[in-house]
């Protein structure tokens, strides 16, 4: 089934070096091959294992496991992605969205999974592209979302939307939020956006505090081209971010292009429910 | 390019009448065959058509003209889905979403759209079936929205959901609104539910004043098939609505399953642009 | 300090019966006198106790105990607000936001209480009238809310709303919801409603599903008088509630004039928090 | 009636050099002494009228007229609130909620107000003070609302919120928002918060992206006070801002109360209408 796995841990964290050795101890029973990511020997010095850098674990194993919340998955996914890899998320307490399988479950799971009990998933990443003038500033890949937000000011900024070279409109606000169906659970849930099922090829829009008089969350196909001019002739102050990461500062003027780029390959365990996730995580339609 | 014209108009309205004669005189001059419809009669006593009923125009034309606001077309298109047959709306005064053709460009536009300039588009209808145990209650279809809701009473009622055999949830509200895209800028857009891009085969579904801690609206494939049934042992009133025509008065344990269904192909003039028509009918994104 | 106590309980519910019997036996053994309510009889038909319609509660007791849920207490503290009496709501389970004494707790709360340990809190009422030209129609009394909704159709009314006579604004929706403090966390909330504290003299006006492009939440003050009007030329059916009880059909040309009437002292046990209640029920701001 | 009147006027804006232009003319007709304030004086050199700081318009002046946007007037009402000063604001073009004289019928409206008649309002202002344990860090004044932010950073923050010392609990989010009956027309509304009557004694809380399964807006008493706590052990940046303007960076374990402070008196045109200009500037109850 698989053959070679990689192990990746969250850092500075007991639950994780204690997870880790369980699963470094489940792999060694049935003899499968490892290698640790560099960035995890920290959480287990005495692992014994081959270490190896992010780009070594995408090339050369078919399996990575990934143990720690689901800001470390997304970091993990984002490296990962131009691999042909499958992820596997094991949480460290509570259930997370990407990472659902638990630690206390770990060894029944894992079992199966090795076994090839398991149900894989297709998750789509986003790509932005910065531009000032002709010139690309930078860009950055998001799991989630890919986010322009206001920086180090009170004030909102204008810009400008447009959707596959059509405008859609000019706002001010205190930024957009670009979410994949994997990101609509995460921040956006915060701003009140939609739920986007994991097997839509759908992208959110969502406006930060608008000042307009009107602005429902806008759901577009995940094939779109989306970009976002900021207007000229203002004060401002902004910030593009990939999933939570600063990427570049914005200046008037300035474009971001944002569209679908690479894809991960989830693992669940057999069973897997996403509704049942969501009744978990969002108490979703449970009564006060 | 079309060779028989079917031609709808609103009942009692003066505008209506008026731009049906427009229509037809335009048609005569292009010696295109029409057919009116047996229901639209009275809107021009003294037209000189040959007359047909929806059946004969479905099977009978390749164009069908629909003269009224969304009512009208909405009806229309329920009728005339199961025919291979285009739809082109003209509105009679503000701009529709489905009627996009203004009477004061009509002689412009329709020639145009005669002669083959034209975009065309699909949108799927919904279809929606309650059962009593294994008996088939009643059945409805609709291009905007179904919708179960409260009857007759301020309480709300208590219903399970179902997505492709899996529960999403339970709750207790006034109602559960379940809208394609084409519906997502009608009823759904009251409820502050997101707005769908024509082009996605996907569906929104939005809870109407649920008695649930939270409970985002959730978008769905288009293909799912949604499953609610009406919890037992609760005193309740409530009604299937399909594009807001009462089908059917639900007691508890009855069931109502909603999927795809037809679809209808609709006709814009050159130029249409979807995202015009959002900020123009919706001031989306624009200042106080 | 209370000098006759009257009883109200649920009707056809164990847990009611059995609590009621505790609280029989707790104020005989303090040897306070107690009326128990006509419509409360049959909760314990061997009660041995004096019986009395509601007008006789509110003319004899200072404090009545009402044993039921939230629709319980609305209706007894409507029937109750012309009298001089004091509330106190004992739960059947799960805390209300106005039956805070829990039955497991009784017996060392209502002692506490009895001996004069207690918070007591005003909340007012609204009053609604409906009129047809001239003729006064109906009136209806509510704790929680007001509300003029859409009745035994799927179609949206129009009507126009003044504050003290100032203009408003005209809207087409399924409704509008007039909610106390007391009711902010009732209905209100499941239409995204903001939460007043218990002691603003205001009100909230929410809409229904309102075919408008912004319709935030408004908040008056509670001295405010409240006309809806009903638009003329319109098909339409609506109904006016008073705490979920139907009060009377509207026609085009009704008028409905909301305001503050009169109000109930209500008592909470020693060390009552509002803010922990809201937290305990609405798990407020707790993280998924 | 007013006796000394009292000018400023936004800078580096022709429109205000134009319109102060008018006022000084319209005064200078009616003989009234004024002053003009010496930040005003570069949106017009020749001036010829004895110039003043802030504090001596405050002083010596019953009435003073600001020019400008509602940025302009917020600073100004700060600023003079300590004085006892009547408050006049002209906008610049667009109607705004507290400019509400506009420059076509200045002499006009102007002249009825010097003549008496016009209709005078009382608003409230916030006073915000941070602290570093039992240290003061800074302090803030706003007429709108007082906002705690995330700053320089995708992250959110963790906080705990008491009211008049009960807990309401805590949360992570990008902020918290406190808003007056003012600024509910201001940043408030752009997060969906509810209107609150510039009549009411209240205050609104609204989170802004809360991390949390429901948190609906909160109408407390304007007497309230509001202490936010900053969670210790968390990586956070976040800023106190008062009408948008940076007056503290805060650190974990850091707290900050705000509660009402002094108000301004508002002068308005006769005829004004609170509920016209909410409809005018939000297009209020407006269908699509």
């Amino acid at each position: 089934m698989f053959e070679q796995i990689g192990l990746i841990a969250k850092r500075q964290h007991a639950g994780a070096s204690h997870t880790l050795q369980i699963v470094i101890n489940l792999l060694r029973h049935r003899r499968l091959p490892m290698l640790l990511a560099e960035n995890s020997v920290e959480a287990l010095p005495k692992h014994g294992l081959p270490v190896a850098n992010i780009a070594q674990l995408g090339l050369c194993c078919d399996l990575v496991i990934i143990i720690g919340g689901d800001g470390t998955f997304l970091q993990a996914a984002r490296q990962l992605s131009e691999y042909n890899v499958r992820l596997l998320g094991v949480n460290l307490g509570r259930l997370g969205f990407l990472t659902d399988l638990h630690p206390d479950d770990i060894e029944v799971q894992l079992d199966k999974i090795l076994s090839g009990e398991y149900i894989q998933e297709h998750r789509f990443l986003l790509h932005a592209s910065a531009y000032r003038g002709e010139q690309l500033l930078n860009q950055c890949d998001a799991l989630n979302d890919i986010v322009l937000q206001k920086w180090n000011t009170p004030h909102m900024f204008c810009f400008n939307t447009a959707i596959d070279g059509h405008l859609l409109g000019s706002q001010r606000s205190d930024g957009l939020l670009i979410a994949t169906p994997t990101g609509s659970t995460a921040y956006c849930l915060s701003g009140g956006g939609p739920i986007l099922h994991p097997s839509l090829n759908a992208l959110a829009l969502l406006s930060i505090f608008p000042h307009t008089l009107s602005n429902p969350p806008m759901v577009v196909s995940g094939d779109s081209e989306i970009e976002v001019t900021i207007c000229l002739e203002q004060n401002m102050d902004a910030q593009l971010t990939g999933d939570a990461v600063p990427c570049q500062r914005l200046q008037p003027g300035d474009r971001v292009v944002v569209k679908k780029n690479r894809h991960v390959q989830l693992i669940h365990p057999p069973g897997y429910d996403y509704y049942a996730t969501l009744r978990d995580k969002l108490h979703w339609w449970r009564e006060p």
